[in-house]
C-alpha cells in the first residue's frame, strides 16, 4: 500500500520512513531501484563530511585565489579517485577587488570607519587575515565622494516613498541602508536611480546581531565588527561574468569593455559593521525614523539629512582572474543523452564552512557513493552530472558561463538541475519547479531526519503547520496531499539552469535550527560551524543521502516522475494573486485619492513637522485578466489528461513500448521550457522563464508570473495587460506541450 | 440646517466650527444658551493658563506634601475669588513613602542601582532634590529578598504562559517585568499569583525612551535615569484608601489594619529606570526572550533564571495622611438638584507639569470664565460642581473618598461626571458613557483647533481615519454620523463616578503631538511641558472651551442631551464581541489539543532547547448568548422609541409640560445607573457597572461586558453561562428605564 505522505503526518504513528513505489518506476524496474537507493543511503559519513570540511574551509577560498584552485584540483582529484569522469572547465571572469576602501564622518564630528574584522579567540582561521579578502561590495564602481548621509531603512523603493512623505530627498547625498529587506544589490541600485552619490550598507544589530542571540565568539551571531561582504551586480539584470552576458567567457570570448557592462553599479558602496555604522547614524538629525525603520542600535534613528557629513572612497583592482568549475560525469546507460545535474559551489568569501562547504562536501559524499555503487555494479540508465562551480558568490558566475557555454547541449538533454548550497540543522527547506513537488514529496519521504528520527519530509510539513498564520492556511497545508513547495527567485546557482534555460530545478537544504551571524564574514569557519550549526554532520549526510535519492530516480525512472497537476495548481494561485494585486492596487489608489479629496494627510500632519501634501495620482483602470484565467485553467485540464494517461501507463494499461520511452521522456524534459520565451522579460531578456523570476526590485525574492505582477507593482498599467496575454500565450504552448507528452500514453484512446 | 458632523469631514470646504441647535434645547431656549456659549468660549486665556501652571508645578506636590496643601489653599482661594462657593474637604487615607530601597545586583558581578534621577541642566525644578518623592511604586509590600532574577516581558498572565512553555519557573524568584502592556499593578500581582517574591518594574528605552526619539533634556523622551513612579494597589479590585473600601476616608471612620486591606501587593516592588536596568539584564542567561519580548537595550535579551541574583529591599512608612478635595458649587436656579459635575486632580507624583497641572489649569480657566458669566447675568439652571481632586496617583483617593462620601446623594442628584486629566498638544480624544457620544459629538464640533482651525471633532475623525488598520475600520468611520467614542477603563478619576456609582462620565483631552517620556518622573515639569508640549497653551485653552461648553450644555438643557441609540449600537457590538471571542477560544482550544495528537510541538522543537510537551485541556463548551443578544436587541428598540419620542417632543409635537421636564430629567440622568447591579462584578463587588470596566488582569484597560468577556478570557465556563444571563438582566433593566423615560414624552401615543 502507498501511503499519502499526508497520512504520515497526520497519524503519529505512521512518522515512519518510506513511501512505496517511486513515481515513473514500472514495478519490475522499482525493486532494483529500492535496493540499490538503499545501498546509497547507508554510505554517506559523517566524519568524512567533517573531514572534507576541514580541508576546504582550512583557509580563504574566493575566486582567483591559491587556496580555491587549490580546492578546485582537491576536488578533482577526490572525483576522480572515486572514480568519476571528471575534469575543471576554466573561464576568465572580470572580478575587481578593493585597492582602497575609506568611510569617515568628517562632520559634525570625526570618525574613520575600521572596516575590519578582527580575529577572535577559539577560533583558529579568523586570524588568517593577509588571506582573506577585505570587506567590500563586489562591483562597486570607483568612487570617491564626501556627502551630507541620510538613513534609508532597507533602502528598497518603498522606503523613498516614505522619505518622500518625510520630505527628504536623497539627491546629492550618500545614503546608508541596512541589510535586508531586499537582496543587497537592490540598495545601491535604487540609492543611484534617486539621485544618491553613494551608498553604505551595514548589518543593523536588530537583524543580525545581539538583538538576535549572543555574539560570536560566545553565541552564534554577528559581532559589532561583523561585516556582510557580497556581490552588488546588478543580478535582476544578468548574473555571471558582466562582461560576456549570453555567452560563456572563455579566454577568447568576445568581451564588452567595463563602461559597456550592465551590471555594474552606478555609484560607489562599501559594507560596514554596525560597530562602525553606529558613530555615523548617531550624527545624523532630522525627523526621527519611522517605528519600523528603527533598528536595535543604543541610539534615536534619525533620517538625516546630515549634519553627519561623510566622505567615501572605494577604488578596485579590475582585473581577471580564472575561474574552475569542477564537472564530473557518469554516464548513462541507456539514455546517455539525457542528464541529471547536481551542483554546488565551491567558492567562498572568505573560509566559507557553512558557505558553501556544508553543502559542498554533502555533494562530495553523494559522488563517493555513487563511486561505491559503480564498484557494486550499479549503473544510472540517464547521464548524471556533478558540478563545484567557483565564483558563484561574485554573481552565480561559475554555473553562469558554464550554461551559458553548454546551453544549446542543455536545453536539448538536461532532466533536471538539483542545487544545493549552504546547509545546516533543522528543516528540510525544498523549492523550485513545481512539476517537480511531488517527486520532491516523495524522495523526502524517504529521508530520515537525524534528530526526531521521523522523514524529513514530516519534519518540513509539521513546521509549515506549526508556523502557519492562519487557520485558513492550516487549513491548506492539512488538506493538500503533497507539501507545497515554494518558486525559486535567485541566490544561488540554479538561476541560470532554471530562468536562463528553462530546465526544470530544485534547491535542498537543512537549516532553522543554527541560526547565526556569519554570513559572508570571516567567522563563517569550520570553528563557528562545528559549534553552532551541523556540528556532527548528520544533516550533511541527510543532505547527501536527499539529493542523491533524488538524482537516482531521475536517472533510472522508466518514464520521468514529473506532476503537472502541481504545477497547474501553483499557477492557478498566481494568476488568482496577480488579479487580486491589480484590484487591491485599483482600491489602494482609490482611497490615496479619496483621502487627498478629504484633506486628510493635511489634517493630521503636524504642524511642527515637515509635511508633504500628496499629489492626486491616475486611477488604476480595470485590467483584463480574462486570456490569462482561461489558459491556467487550460494547463489544469492538460495536467490531468497527463496525470490519467501517467496513471494509466503505470498501472500497466497501456505503457508505451519501451522504442517510445525515450521520446516521451525527451518530451517530459523539455516541459519546463515550455514556460519559456526566448524574448524574455521585459527590460532584461536574459531571464526567459515567465512563471518564476527574482524580482527586479527585490533580487533574491521570487516574482512569480514576473512579467505580469511586476508591471502591476510598477504601476506600467498597459505593460500589464501586454503581458498578461504574454504570459496566457506561454501557459497555452506548456498546455499544448504536456498535451504533446500524455497522447504518446494513449491519453487520446 | 443642521450640518451632520459627518459632511463636515468628508466635504473639506465644511470644515467649518459649529453644529447647529445643540440636542435638548428648546427653540426659545437655545438662542440664549448659544449667546452665553460663544461668550463662555471667548474667555479661557492661554496666558493665564501659563501662569497657574507655574504656581502648581512650581514645587513638588504629591499627596500629604506641604506644597500640595499649599496649591489645595491657592486653588480654592481662586475659586472664592471669582465668586464660586468653594471649600476644601478633607480626608485621611494610608500613604506609605519609603524609608529604604536597595536594588542590588549580588551574582554573578555587583552592582548598585542608583534609584535617583538626577537634576538636568535648562531644567530648573529637576534640581528640587529634598522635595521629591524618591522614585518608588507605592502600596508595594514591605520586603528584604535576594534570589535569582527573570525577566518577564510586560509580566502579564499571557507572559507566563510562554515562560511555561520555555521550561520557566518563578516560584521563588524576583522577577523584571517592564513598563507597558498592562497598568503596572498587575505585574506584581500576577508575579506574586505565580509565586515570585519580588518585582522590579523598569522603563525599557523601546517603548519609553530613545527608541522612540530624543531623550531629555535634549528631546522630550525618557533618558537613562528617568523612572516612573507609580501607584501598584490592586485598584482593579477596588481603588480609594486601601483600608476604608466603600465607604468615605473620614477621620473617624472604621478602618481595616494594613494587614486586612485588600489592595496592597503581596511582594515588594519598586521601579527602576533603564540605565539601572541593563546591568541585571545583561547578566540573565538562559533562552533568549521571545523576540516580541525584546527592548532596545543594546544587549541580548534573556529570560533567566539568572546567574544574575538580585537583592531587593523595600521598607516603608506606612503613615496616614491628610487629603485635600477642593470642591466648587454654582448653584442651579430652576433644578438645583440635578448636578452636573467636572472634576480633575491636582495633585502629582512630582512637579507634574503635564500630570495633572496641564488639565487642571484648564478647569481653573473654567471656573474663571463661569465666575464672569455669572457676573454677566448667566444662571445655570442645574448646578454644577467643579472639583481639584487631591491622591488621584496613589490610586485615585480623593475622588473615590469623596463618591463614596456622597454616593447617596450623588446616585439620586448626578446628571454626568466629566473628567479631564493631562492635557497637551494634538488631537482631542474623548472616552466614556455612550450614551453622551452624540453629546461629545456635538460639543466637539464646537471647539476650534488652534493649529488647523477646523472643529477639533473633524481633526479626531480624520486621525481615526488615517490610522484606521482595514478599509472595514474607514467604512465604519465614514458611515457612522458620529464619531464613535471609546469606552473606559479606568486610570483617572472618572472610575468611582462611572463604574462604582454609575453616573454617566466622559473624559476628554488633547494628545498625540507632545510625545515625550517624562510621566510620573521628575522631569514632567513646567520646562519640559513649555518646551515640548502645549507650550502656547492654545490646547488648553481649547479643553477649556470644551468642557465648559459640554457642562453649560448639561446644565441648561431642557431635556438632557442623552441619546441611547449610540448606546445600544455599541452595547450589541460589545454583544457580538463576546460571542466571537467564545467562539474563537473554542476553536483554538480545538487546534491546540489537534496540534497536541499530532505530535506538532515535538515534531517541531528544537532538541538542544528546553521543551516542555503541552497538556490536553478540556474543550470549550457551546455558550448560550442568546438571551443577552436577545435583551441586547430590546435594548435598541427601548432606544429608537425614546429617541422617536425625544425628537418629537423637541419638534414640538408632543412636548411635555413644563413641571413635568424635572421628573423627566431625573429618569434620563439614572439611566446610567440602569447599567449597574449592587452586587457589583465576580470577586470584585465594588466594581457595579456591567457594560464597563477595567480589567482584572489589564488595569487601566477598559474590559466591556466585563462579567461576560472575562469568564471567558479566565476559562470559567459555568460563569460565562451566569453572567451572560446576568448581562441580559442588566440590559433588559436598562431598556425598561429607557421605555419609562419615552413614556412621558408620549411615546405610547
Amino acid at each position: 500500500m502507498k501511503l499519502s505522505t499526508r497520512s504520515l503526518l497526520l497519524v503519529p504513528f505512521l512518522f515512519s520512513i518510506g513511501a512505496g513505489t517511486p513515481r515513473g518506476f514500472f514495478p519490475e524496474s522499482a525493486a532494483a531501484q529500492k535496493k540499490w537507493e538503499e545501498r546509497y543511503r547507508s554510505l554517506p559519513d559523517p566524519a568524512r563530511l567533517r573531514e572534507s570540511m576541514r580541508v576546504l574551509a582550512a583557509e580563504p577560498h574566493h575566486l582567483g585565489s591559491e587556496y580555491g584552485e587549490k580546492n578546485a584540483r582537491w576536488i578533482l582529484a577526490r572525483l576522480s579517485e572515486w572514480g568519476l569522469d571528471a575534469r575543471i572547465e576554466t573561464f576568465h571572469v572580470l572580478f575587481p577587488t578593493p585597492r582602497e576602501r575609506l568611510v569617515e564622518l568628517v562632520e559634525p564630528t570625526r570618525f574613520r570607519a575600521a572596516l575590519a574584522e578582527p580575529p577572535v579567540p577559539g577560533d583558529p582561521t579568523s586570524s588568517q587575515t593577509e588571506k582573506q579578502l577585505p570587506s567590500y561590495n563586489a562591483y562597486s564602481t570607483d568612487g570617491d565622494v564626501t556627502a551630507l548621509l541620510v538613513y534609508v531603512n532597507y533602502g528598497v523603493p518603498a522606503d523613498y516613498e516614505r522619505l518622500e512623505k518625510l520630505g527628504v530627498d536623497v539627491g546629492g547625498k550618500i545614503v546608508i541602508a541596512r541589510y535586508g529587506g531586499s537582496w543587497r544589490g537592490i540598495k545601491p541600485k535604487v540609492a543611484a536611480e534617486k539621485g544618491a552619490v553613494g551608498c553604505l550598507i551595514y548589518s543593523d544589530p536588530k537583524d543580525d546581531g545581539y538583538f538576535e542571540g549572543d555574539v560570536y565568539p560566545g553565541g552564534p551571531f554577528r559581532p559589532g565588527s561583523g561585516v556582510q561582504r557580497g556581490s552588488v551586480m546588478d543580478m535582476p539584470l544578468h548574473p555571471g561574468d558582466p562582461l560576456t552576458p549570453g555567452i560563456g567567457a572563455a579566454r577568447d570570448a568576445k568581451r564588452l569593455s567595463i563602461a559597456e557592462a550592465k551590471t555594474l553599479t552606478k555609484i560607489p558602496v562599501l559594507p560596514i559593521s554596525y560597530g562602525d555604522a553606529q558613530p555615523l547614524l548617531a550624527a545624523l538629525s532630522g525627523p526621527v525614523a519611522p517605528a519600523e525603520w528603527r533598528g536595535a542600535l543604543p541610539i534615536t534613528y534619525h533620517v538625516g539629512p546630515g549634519p553627519a557629513k561623510v566622505h567615501l572612497k572605494a577604488v578596485f583592482d579590475w582585473k581577471t582572474v580564472a575561474l574552475h568549475d569542477v564537472i564530473a560525469r557518469i554516464e548513462g546507460s541507456a539514455w546517455p543523452d539525457q542528464w541529471v545535474l547536481h551542483g554546488n559551489h565551491h567558492d567562498a568569501w572568505v573560509n566559507g564552512a557553512k558557505d558553501p562547504v556544508s553543502g559542498m562536501v554533502a555533494l562530495l559524499e553523494e559522488a563517493r557513493a555513487f563511486g561505491t555503487l559503480l564498484k557494486e555494479g550499479w549503473r544510472p540508465k540517464r547521464t548524471i552530472v556533478l558540478a563545484a562551480w567557483d565564483g558563484e558568490e561574485q554573481g552565480l558566475i561559475g554555473s553562469t558561463e558554464w550554461a551559458e557555454t553548454h546551453a544549446a547541449e542543455l536545453k536539448q538533454k538536461a532532466v533536471a538541475y538539483i542545487n544545493t548550497d549552504s546547509n545546516g540543522r533543522g528543516f528540510l527547506s525544498a523549492a523550485g519547479s513545481h512539476s517537480l513537488e511531488a517527486f520532491v514529496n516523495e524522495v523526502a519521504a524517504e529521508i530520515e531526519d537525524p534528530q526526531k528520527k521521523v522523514p524529513v519530509l514530516s519534519r518540513a510539513r509539521a513546521k509549515r503547520l506549526a508556523d502557519a498564520a492562519s487557520a485558513q492556511v492550516r487549513k491548506e497545508v492539512r488538506d493538500r496531499a503533497n507539501l507545497a513547495i515554494d518558486a525559486l527567485g535567485s541566490g544561488s546557482d540554479y538561476t541560470p539552469f532554471l530562468q536562463h534555460l528553462g530546465i526544470a530545478s530544485v534547491n535542498f537544504g537543512f537549516g532553522g535550527e543554527d541560526e547565526g551571524g556569519i554570513y559572508h564574514s570571516i567567522y563563517d569557519d569550520f570553528a563557528w560551524y562545528t559549534r553552532f550549526s551541523d556540528g556532527d554532520f548528520t544533516y550533511g549526510r541527510a543532505l547527501a543521502q536527499l539529493t542523491g535519492t533524488a538524482v537516482m530516480r531521475l536517472a533510472n525512472a522508466d518514464l520521468l516522475p514529473f506532476d503537472f497537476t502541481a504545477l497547474s495548481d501553483t499557477v492557478s494561485k498566481y494568476v488568482k494573486e496577480v488579479a487580486d494585486l491589480a484590484k487591491e492596487t485599483r482600491e489602494a489608489e482609490e482611497e490615496r485619492n479619496r483621502q487627498i479629496e478629504e484633506k486628510l494627510a493635511w489634517a493630521v500632519a503636524d504642524p511642527k513637522k515637515p509635511f508633504v501634501e500628496p499629489k492626486p495620482r491616475t486611477p488604476v483602470p480595470h485590467l483584463d485578466f480574462s486570456e490569462l484565467q482561461n489558459a491556467s485553467e487550460d494547463l489544469a485540464r492538460a495536467a490531468k489528461e497527463y496525470e490519467k494517461a501517467f496513471n494509466a501507463a503505470m498501472e500497466g494499461k497501456s505503457r508505451p513500448a519501451p522504442e517510445r520511452l525515450r521520446e516521451l521522456n525527451f518530451l517530459l524534459l523539455a516541459a519546463e521550457r515550455a514556460l519559456t520565451r526566448e524574448e524574455g522579460l521585459p527590460r532584461r531578456p536574459w531571464f526567459k522563464h515567465h512563471v518564476y523570476a527574482p524580482g527586479f526590485y527585490t533580487g533574491y525574492g521570487v516574482k512569480t508570473l514576473p512579467g505580469v505582477r511586476e508591471a502591476i507593482e510598477e504601476k506600467r498599467w498597459e505593460e500589464v495587460n501586454r503581458e498578461a496575454e504574454t504570459a496566457a500565450r506561454v501557459l497555452a504552448k506548456a498546455a499544448a506541450h504536456i498535451r504533446s507528452a500524455a497522447k504518446p500514453l494513449g491519453s487520446d484512446l
